[in-house]
């Protein structure tokens, strides 16, 4: 047990869209994620998501809106709600959700990352 | 749905150890409390707790150690280890964990905060 660093977690990687655990409680797992780029369109159908932006901005379309999320923002997706998330430039997020949650969610595409690395 | 502001959250009280309930998913809570001088010593049985330190030097004492989380740094207490967060100057931290955690854990006295204000 100890301080872990979440600017040095993010050092450790640079990929996008490809999450790393930096964290586990209570069935749940802190991770995080470079994203810079469109995402796919997907739904959690069992799982709530927490999306909070460390550097930059970032967009979440919905089917009827989009939201920005700046830094210092986080946003909580319900589960079964379809979203896209896409940053112009790169964004550092932290998610928090159960550790069953598949990042592409209901879609298997090439972005789908069925294993994530802890660091 | 939409972005929160977690600055915005914490300008909208002044009181410590006294968390606020503003975001929930999968049966979990995020929380947002100031912390200035000393807590309880407690633990909590059935909930790891996580603290994220959004500004200032959170210390947590443990039997066998302290432990500073700085700003940008978070920290996961595994249920059952006994705990006390203390502050010398105001701390500002997001906390992480199940519905069901008593701020006060195992241990009910002044500090003990039964009902959580949602903002």
């Amino acid at each position: 047990m100890d301080a872990i660093n979440i600017a040095e977690k993010f050092s450790l990687f640079t990929d996008y869209f490809n999450p790393r655990i930096i964290g586990e409680l209570n069935g749940q797992q802190l991770k995080a994620a470079k994203i810079k780029g469109e995402f796919t369109w997907h739904s959690h159908h069992e799982e709530d998501e927490l999306f909070l932006v460390i550097k930059g901005l970032l967009k979440i379309e919905f089917r009827d809106k989009t939201i920005d999320i700046k830094e210092g923002e986080f946003i909580i997706v319900p589960k079964g709600v379809e979203h896209k998330p896409s940053a112009g430039e790169e964004v550092l997020v932290l998610l928090f959700e159960p550790a069953t949650t598949l990042n592409t969610g209901n879609v298997d595409n090439e972005l789908t990352k069925s294993i994530l690395q802890r660091i």
